[in-house]
């Protein structure tokens, strides 16, 4: 590759590619896609292709990268604000790149990865650099909100930092299995989770308690 | 097949082809599979083979109606305690389920799953109708959790379902792409969130308000 070509040039070209590969994967799934399908959707030459990517391995692991691109931008407009909502500017910034794509496409390709994962090493430890680095940014806003009070301190905030990706992944899970799923009601329950909201802890004092006695009767009807 | 034949000998005998098209399946990739590959894992004849099934589409169907019936009994296990805790024991089960399996290997299958469901129709109804089921099961716990006051009443049962299936999903994505993760951990922020006590809303109303105006210097050090 000439040292003289622009870089924005090579970037827009290695973008190119894995965006072909992406849509070769979302078709055939990824263990069915050959390079030859990727060159072909590319309308590049093999050698054109190989200038930036030997195989496929090398070209998820450049999505996987585009997409942390992708993600430290989320945390570096949340982080411009005020730290107390900076958590709640992430999570809006994720559901609103969900509504904007298409969705069932992107989960197809990103669980057909997840499933490679599991035989393929260099594809799980792309993937797994990928999600480290959101957990390493999650886990800095999740322990200020756990200094704030908005969620309990005594919770591992690298457990809770999975947990709310295991929220923004679930929607790809419901997205494919049900086109027409609600996204604004889920987002509306992240939402209440990560504003505190979720649970109401002196209600529920009086009526759930460990030793799992039954309520009285005349307390089911709880009003907000 | 003759109607002769033992019901529980059928049944079990339906099982084994499951188990053996599960073990292609996170070998070779659901795509992959063949019949052929489905035979010889079973070390049964073609015909006897498709005395119970015709494709990899009726075995997905099978294997889902098998998780289904395990998560029936769940739920039933639940129901015949105190309804307070019915939701926190249906929990405690699919956890420890996922301790006693072999989750990254489970998980393979299950993504390869999804993401053909994107492509194949069968398979995104047979996953449909299992989640569906599960989703029909939770809502009426989560009602119950709403009526208490542990859940905010004015979420969507439904949407609060599916997250707490995202919750359980999203422990077969951290195993596949971190094996050594803390499940525990992760279980801890379940069980709390379940019991209502993953918030403070008490604390957080005092230092995080709507206009996102910056909590005192002084009131930032929160003790439980």
């Amino acid at each position: 590759m000439s040292p003289k070509v622009p870089k924005a040039y090579l970037d827009a070209r290695r973008a190119e590619i894995v965006e072909a590969a992406a849509r070769c994967f979302m078709e055939k799934g990824f263990y069915n896609t050959t390079m030859q399908d990727i060159y072909q959707a590319t309308k590049l030459s093999p050698g054109a292709v190989y200038n930036y990517f030997n195989n496929k391995e090398d070209i998820v692991s450049a999505a996987v990268e585009m997409s942390q691109q992708r993600n430290s931008v989320f945390f570096t407009l949340a982080a411009s604000g005020n730290p107390d909502q900076a958590l709640k500017k992430v999570s809006q910034s994720f559901l609103d790149y969900a509504r904007q794509i298409d969705l069932a496409k992107v989960a197809s390709v990103d669980f057909a990865l997840y499933s490679e994962a599991s035989r393929n090493p260099r594809i799980r430890e792309s993937l797994r650099a990928g999600q480290d680095a959101i957990i390493a940014k999650l886990v800095g806003l999740v322990k200020h909100h756990q200094q704030l009070g908005v969620f309990d301190k005594s919770l591992d905030a690298e457990a809770i930092s999975r947990v709310l990706i295991s929220l923004f992944v679930g929607i790809e899970i419901h997205k494919t299995l049900t086109p027409d799923f609600n996204l604004d009601s889920y987002a509306a329950v992240i939402e209440t989770i990560i504003d505190g909201n979720f649970s109401r802890p002196g209600k529920r004092n009086r009526r759930v308690n460990k030793s799992g006695s039954k309520p009285k009767s005349s307390s089911r009807e709880v009003s907000r």
